[in-house]
């Protein structure tokens, strides 16, 4: 078909490591009404299959291929089939769905993320069917499963700003010829935290609580006692301890990842103004950032 | 200087209509300490001075120009020398700062928003020095003055975003060969508010309270009831109440301005699949999105 | 209807000022066949109406709206009746279109803008249907009218980002306490353009020749002979050469505004560590940024 | 330290999987004179370095810790020290740095790509020190190196936006009740590339010839002869076909991942205007999109 113009490179002496096709940026809004109560649930999700066949890579032979098109409206459809109860379990039920479907899909991935919505709130009392957009943390899970094999479901949050006025410091580092940083007791110290985690199994896990018993968790080791705070002797530090907390609160979890930017502010000198200040005037620097990133997982032996 | 490279037009034959100059995204955190306790305030700000003189666009003479990194300067050293109470009252300040330190400056031009951080709390107990991003709306403020006038504020809200699943319809509306929109009596309505508005006087006024009421103004219009809701029969009409329901609380306010985008939310017809629904699969529209815009103002009359 | 809600304040007190509606990022894709040989415009759209009447603000009568919707529809099929030449000639056609149709609008303004698709060459030969996006500055426009009245139209060119690494200077600047600022006579000057010039009228323009002239008097002016270069003294200076020469080279046009950020490029000082260096490496600075800004105008006397 | 305030989990149960740090967003600009003509290169990185020791994640002991700052330093320095010939070359002199430097580090990380700054041009003369931004396809690499070890580098383009108007067609995919897509031989197919390809050795390689022989590569493959164009049967295989090309021109890269997304532009229907067209006006979706992948390699016997 192609071939006659491309000459000159024996295609036989090539192979795939990787094939994989699907549709992005698939967004659906659910609305569940149990009478005059709302509850909506507002995702976007990334499907992606690998086929066992090659033939649509290599000779243009679409037979095998299930279009885009129809993996959104699988999507679709499924959300009202199915429902959307957590988006792990709603990226279950689609990697199943296709795996069950079609004897020649071999392997799906699914990364989906939740709208944050919050009911409208006043004095306790919610809004039969009003919300709110508020972003604090976005949630989202990757799904992936091989045919014949169990799923395996990551969780995470990303874009999760937090920062603290004290309590953190970075003294006795290594100096070079390069090292002007000075040692510092006390600092302001902000991140954005992104995290994500595996679970040793899909299977009755509520996955919201979980979820939010993570988020809890690098906020109070983070932020400390909420009379005294706690002191941070690094980034790497701190992070090592929000992933002991989370694998220690959250027993399905196997391993978590947290990366930790260190969003720096720093002092800005009035004195060059005849101007005294105890860091009070700071500047929010965009980039460079720092990257602290470690992923923490429970010894074998202990997950028996 | 560079007259000798340009020739064949003359000069003499345009006169300016505006000039400016100034920084652009000054970013500043203050930390304010009463004791254990910390206060903050991050902002971000756009100033624009102009001269009463020319002669720096005309004959590349710098001698009047206040360097933007001057500007820069000069609005990290007021955050300490003036502190930020409000946005309002700290860009009020800058203006200040430049019509009485320099003959020469006809106008200043004050953009300022701030970052929106939230003291962590629990059980109703703050922490006192940790802090977390929880996007709902954005506060900003534009403050002009030029020399010699009282300052002009304008107040504002912006990225607000609000979704209902119900109490919302468009009928009767304009048909002509091009419209293929049918008429729809319960619809999901959501919006990305935008409003500004500005105030009387700048003396005396709350602004944080003040903002707060517009917000809490703009969403009870937009929700109605909590037990109920009310309902909308066009966007244009809800934009409408809200400006009336925020004049009525605020009432330094003069004008008010708002943007109320509708952002668009598409039944997904399932049907075809053989699946029947009742409007709880929708699809999330990115664009296009229909803009509704009005600025309402007080009556002259009820100025007095 | 929603009145009842809402009490307390007089909606009698209260006037519009100003009140509009429309569709935002209306995007079409036209392709025009000569043959074998085919020609593109990708276009993206805001369109705002604002009607005669107020009752569908005031009462939530519809009756008088033009759906949101219907113009959307109404963009896509006046592109294949009109066709799209140029955006500001197609801008002028969905004005025109709005006015005509419609006694109870009263003004329509349309912006719009062109995605930068660039046909494949090789060796000077165009490929007859294939394209790549080729960013260098957007080609938008703004056009207004008014019932029976002639259509105003202003086109602009932005994000077009221009560096220079020599000269460039800013000396003789007025110093205060907070100015730190060293005097320069050789530094990097870099900026993204954003200029925006009005027509006289909309007759007999080539629109595309004018907007591609403009951006090369921008383009000459800052960077000057290609042996030699050409010294700017200031942004400022520098700003108002580049207008003097659009103005001198686009008969038709009738004032232009330009904002040309000073996007920094700070030398790094590298003694510190012992090396010596020459204004060779240099750190890239987001933020914040330097904005100068001018509208100069043709003189009155001298437009005649 | 921190240790006290979180009890109840044994942190003895945990190990690392993996840990990192670094800079994130190091950015710098060189100019390299020769007489009067002026060369430069704008840099973007991010730098992550392992350390072979894990006592600042465990007990906050900072000695072995090479600060981020003093990591963005560094690079500042070996941009002078070693200067920009390529970034392939400036990353793996990065690499190179920091494994000789400190024995501790086990292995070292860096992402860059590079700004598309290119020289004004007019007619084949090129100006001596004034460039415009011109984005067609952002340049990056990622190199990575473990201590002893020889580097491994991947170098990649992304952000290719491409169009072709014809020659495009999606014929005898598999069809089930979601199916809704018509069969179509005759479609707009536009894409946003991106390449990520393996070296087997970095030496002796020449990085910018072979970056644009794969850009060159990718643009022939999709779209064919000048004056014919070539038919793609889908983006599988038009993104197969890159590969083989990619390979073929650049004999030392062993592999290429390429993702094509298939960015969609939908035929609108005019006819319920009455309006007869014939493919003329489309409209571009900016999400959902399709999303094909593949990696490609040499087979094993052929890289001998």
């Amino acid at each position: 078909m192609s071939s006659s113009y491309y000459t000159g490179y024996k295609k036989g002496d090539t192979e795939f490591v990787h094939t994989g096709y699907g549709k992005n940026v698939v967004k659906v809004l659910t609305i569940r009404r149990e009478g005059k109560h709302h509850y909506i649930k507002e995702i976007e999700a990334n499907i992606q299959l690998t086929l066992k066949t090659l033939k649509d890579y290599l000779h243009g032979d679409n037979s095998d291929i299930i279009p885009t098109d129809t993996i959104k409206n699988t999507v679709h459809a499924l959300a009202k089939l199915k429902g959307i109860r957590t988006i792990e379990e709603f990226a279950l039920d689609i990697c199943d769905h296709f795996l069950t479907s079609f004897q020649h899909v071999r392997q799906v991935m699914v990364y989906m993320q939740e709208a944050p919505w919050k009911r409208l709130e006043k004095g306790g009392v919610g809004h039969v069917h009003a919300f709110i957009h508020t972003q604090e943390a976005t949630h989202f899970c990757e799904v992936e499963q091989i045919q014949n094999e169990p799923p395996v479901v990551h969780a995470g949050l990303k874009d999760m700003k937090v920062l603290k006025t004290t309590q953190s410091g970075f003294e006795g580092f290594r100096k070079d010829r390069f090292t002007t940083l000075p040692e510092v007791r006390d600092r302001v110290f902000s991140s954005i935290v992104y995290a994500r985690w595996r679970y040793s199994s899909p299977r009755y896990i509520n996955f919201d609580a979980a979820w939010n018993s993570v988020k809890e968790s690098i906020i109070e080791t983070f932020a400390g006692p909420y009379d005294t705070g706690i002191y941070s002797p690094s980034v790497q530090n701190t992070l090592y301890e929000a992933q002991c907390l989370s694998l220690s609160r959250v027993p399905e979890m196997e391993e978590i990842e947290i990366a930790m930017p260190n969003k720096h502010y720093f002092t800005i000198d009035l004195t060059k103004f005849g101007i005294h200040q105890n860091n009070e005037v700071l500047l929010p620097v965009d980039n460079p950032s720092g990257n602290i990133t470690g992923t923490l997982q429970k010894r074998p032996a202990s997950k028996l």
